[in-house]
């Protein structure tokens, strides 16, 4: 419910507005000189309220870690990880005590477990992924011990789209933009359209791009652990995610088996394909191509326009304009998708 | 590995060219009263060569159970399905045996397994999907004891397209047409445009759609276990699909939230969504509404048309035309994506 | 709940009088040269009726492998095993439809699945552990192949034991004597006593010793999957065994540390303890000595005396004198236990 | 690896020598009402130094949850305890970094992980029981509102063993005792036993047994998840831990089957066994029966007596009498058992 992962499994608990969120990740390798700051700058590129263009909120996000590492190697055993909640104001949600908010995960939530902690998000809350990053960012440093790297870049933000290949990016091409979008002048757009949306309470969906590149051929199941089953798995773990597709996705579909099929050729590298429509996964297996995945994230629920919904005895309620929402998740979202691929 | 599910487990084993395929399957309640012919005619759907558009391979799909069933009632103890495989031709796949073909599993599952049983698509065949629709038939018949009913239909051919929103059909709608598909047009459309590709020995992608009626509000879990991420890890398991999408799925991450956000409101059927963006899940929890999502399939890759590629030694391989080929498995999947769901 | 194991993961279905019981060993290394005959010979060891000291009745013990092997060697795909039953007679056990046979399982049974097989024990059946001996006979080739060996013997039956400390004997030791206890005299009185206790329709207890040779340290993990939690689970597994001991077991827990604390000591072949009071477990961890642990099983249930019970109705039943019973379910035991180990 | 449930997960993390130890705890029901001092009262019956017979070390147990509570009511999101090791003295270990002491797992973890952390046992060490404890006490806490009880008891030290029938004792009369103990009688000659070992600077070793009471038939499953063998996983997770048993147990070995079957009656409060050799459990399934089983410990490694081991380079070194050590885990052990059941 609360843990995903096999070999190398996280557990996470606390809610947005308790005390702490945190999480264990349990099978960890031992002896690996951790790099603390490598965590702390993924949290950091995580962390609401960098820029005009995402929610004001201020998170405090600075990772303690309690266990699990001795003189900054790992030891083996379960390493904790947690954030203390500066920025719990459970003031705010007061009055939406009774109000199933459109699109919220409230009127669920409470169908699920009979009860809500009206605080605010808890558990449904996109504060919870910041102990994601942090126990990604360890595995990040080990796979890139091993070569293995992984880039999440914004590939679209409504309507506003990149139409270039899937690629392999490096950081600093990916944060030299607000937005996180390696094209410049699409960057640059998206940000007047965030800042548009924005003033006018509204937010935007958009879809994001994962590229990991390095791995070697022969991971995977052939059955029902198929490695993009199980990234699919942790990938729709990610708030607001609505979609996922894989190398020619959703528009191979409408494409011919001649023209998308992806031939074998020998190379000076090995044998690679000649084409990668398959996404680097063939048979739920990785053939060593580079992985390749699009996610799909729905607008931000939270809006400061009106709307009308209803409370727990269904009388009409209308929803106020309010000053505070985040007309854009993708920029944060990049390092949860970077965390958990 | 070959297991998927937690309180309900399904085991799958069998080659498609070994003598049988089957499955186990675990934790399913004892005292149910099971409908046999159900069974079979999931079965007799799923079954290729049914009719021009499909692949003319004939399998033996005649299911037997020999164990967690006494006098037509579940015991509680793990029932076990197999299906002989009765077009076991070993000789037709002697020729490929050290040849990568374009998009197969050929490659990446012999980097896994250090070993490649060239019989045929061994686990990665389709074949295996028999034993799920088994599985999953059996899952049907307890679903609709409670009111919980599953539709899968074929929304899109190539880009020959639906453009209805998701609605439930029931099965006479879907299986009137030979690529099951509900709307007569579309349907006569797909079945020609399938002929034609079939003629030029090419093969179709396309789209299912399934939707889940009766599922009451509060199932699913708010974090990694969410109704959705499951569903993905079920449906990524299944061959051939590339994309997943949930309720508005990528076209509303082109929208803004005031245009897409679910807003509640009191019904006689008690507190229902005005529209259904969402897929009948709200923070990985089901809300009540109808769950919908839909299913990309790449097209086959065995083709009979000519395609260069290289074997194990890396050297250029011509395929020729075959005569045997499945242009399209929509019709096929149609089942398997209602037995996963 | 049918299914054992975490990388070698073991599932198990049939009933002691449906057609068939089987299982699937998924997770098994591909490439792995199996030895059939092996299999088979662990099979013989557990078959019941081979001699006057163990039950009359016959069971089929041949076992078919219909996937997960090609050309002798595993492929990596899950392998699936059978066995038929020959000897299911339903008839025997009518009568006993509605009766609750003392310290079986059928009061229980009932209680926990609302139904009961009255076919005979159903899964409760010791007949569905020769599968696991089947899957058993497989882990231990593969063992073997890295050193690692298994031995377990009869050691004591009713309250003739041996007095010897535990060791390693080869499997000629064990099976030359019919009760597969390696000490010839304590054999003869064990084997006599049997004959005793059946002539008197009645049935003996006893322990079973169990010996790993060649793990090397470094196995198991410290906390909840310690190396002898994990045994512990598979072990009690096992029809009727009511208790397990590690190396000192419960004598240990009547000394002080200062006699029973095992010391290292540098020897030719590396740091060894000088005692093995910790059955070569330390912390839930293999310290490279001999595991060692023993097995309590309770005299069979079925005896073949008058005994007085109750039926569903809660009308008091006699049980009659019956010819068939198993006086001792040792022998057959000794390869299970070998198995899970 | 350092979880264990199914549907109440338990998760845990932390050494005895970091600055935490702590649990989460996974899949609690929501909703209920939890007495947060009940939870303490079980942590204080474990901390050691509450007598002299037991060890002196001080440790801070005071409990803190931060997640999965709100209004002291569970919210089914997961718990989280923590508790704060105050008496982390890393300087009393420096000079045994490199020595493996008997009975201990430096050396297996060591060899387990290919370090160590010589600061203490890490996670080897009884301290990260204590979040067990505070977990254990709310699973309590539960049962008991579904009238189900646990109860353990120190039934014997070294020698000086209760000869009773295993039964339910209220925790008063447990907790008379200073060794918990519900004899007095014996209890007074075990404290006089443990004071001379202690000043002999010897440890003891003992047996704890555990009665549960209510739970009804029917839990449990009859092939691999048997009840007995789930208890089994968790009771030998507790560190000291070597034997184990069932109702009549070892001793019932040496019997008959005429001798130690459970036969059924009808009483006013349904159908009952006349006897209790089954602990309880039939055919790995509740009977309705009190639940029983015996749980061997180990004499404490830890003793103030010289003693010859080597150290990592193979030197022999001679441990010199030491002021510090436990002659007797039982007492703090009888409240983790409780958990732990």
């Amino acid at each position: 419910m609360n843990s995903i992962g096999n070999r190398l499994i996280l557990t996470s608990y606390g809610e947005s507005h308790g005390p702490t969120i945190g999480a264990v990740l349990d099978g960890f390798p031992s002896g690996f000189e951790l790099d603390m700051d490598y965590i702390q700058r993924q949290l950091d590129r995580r962390k609401p309220g960098q820029s005009k263009v995402s929610t004001q909120r201020k998170e405090s996000d600075v990772v303690f870690v309690d266990s699990g590492v001795f003189q900054a190697k790992t030891t083996g055993a379960p390493i904790h990880f947690y954030l203390h909640n500066q920025d719990a104001r459970p003031d705010d949600y007061q009055e939406l005590k009774e109000v199933y908010r459109p699109s919220h995960a409230d009127f669920s939530y409470e169908k699920r477990y009979g009860y809500r902690d009206h605080r605010g998000g808890g558990r449904s809350s996109a504060r919870v992924t910041a102990a994601w990053v942090a126990a990604g960012s360890l595995a990040q440093q080990y796979l890139e011990s091993k070569n293995i790297k992984i880039c999440a870049y914004v590939r679209k933000i409504a309507t506003i789209s990149m139409d270039d290949d899937a690629r392999f990016y490096r950081l600093e091409e990916v944060d030299s933009s607000i937005v996180r979008c390696p094209n410049p002048e699409l960057s640059k757009q998206m940000e007047n359209l965030i800042a548009e949306a924005k003033e006018n309470g509204d937010s935007l969906g958009g879809v994001i791009e994962c590229v990991i590149q390095g791995l070697k051929a022969g991971v995977g199941n052939p059955v029902f652990d198929k490695l993009h089953a199980k990234l699919a798995h942790a990938m729709f773990s990610i708030n607001a995610v609505k979609g996922l597709e894989f190398g020619g996705g959703f528009a191979m579909s409408e494409r011919r088996g001649s023209e998308v099929n992806d031939s074998f050729e020998a190379t000076d590298k090995g044998i690679k394909t000649t084409t990668n429509y398959s996404g680097g996964i063939q048979g739920g297996i990785s053939n060593g191509m580079d992985i390749s995945f699009r996610l799909a994230f729905k607008p931000t629920a939270t809006i400061a326009k009106e709307q009308r919904t209803v409370d727990q005895s269904g009388k009409e309620i209308v929803l106020q304009a309010k000053g505070r929402h985040d007309p854009c998740v993708m920029p944060r979202a990049v390092p949860i998708v970077e965390s958990m691929a």
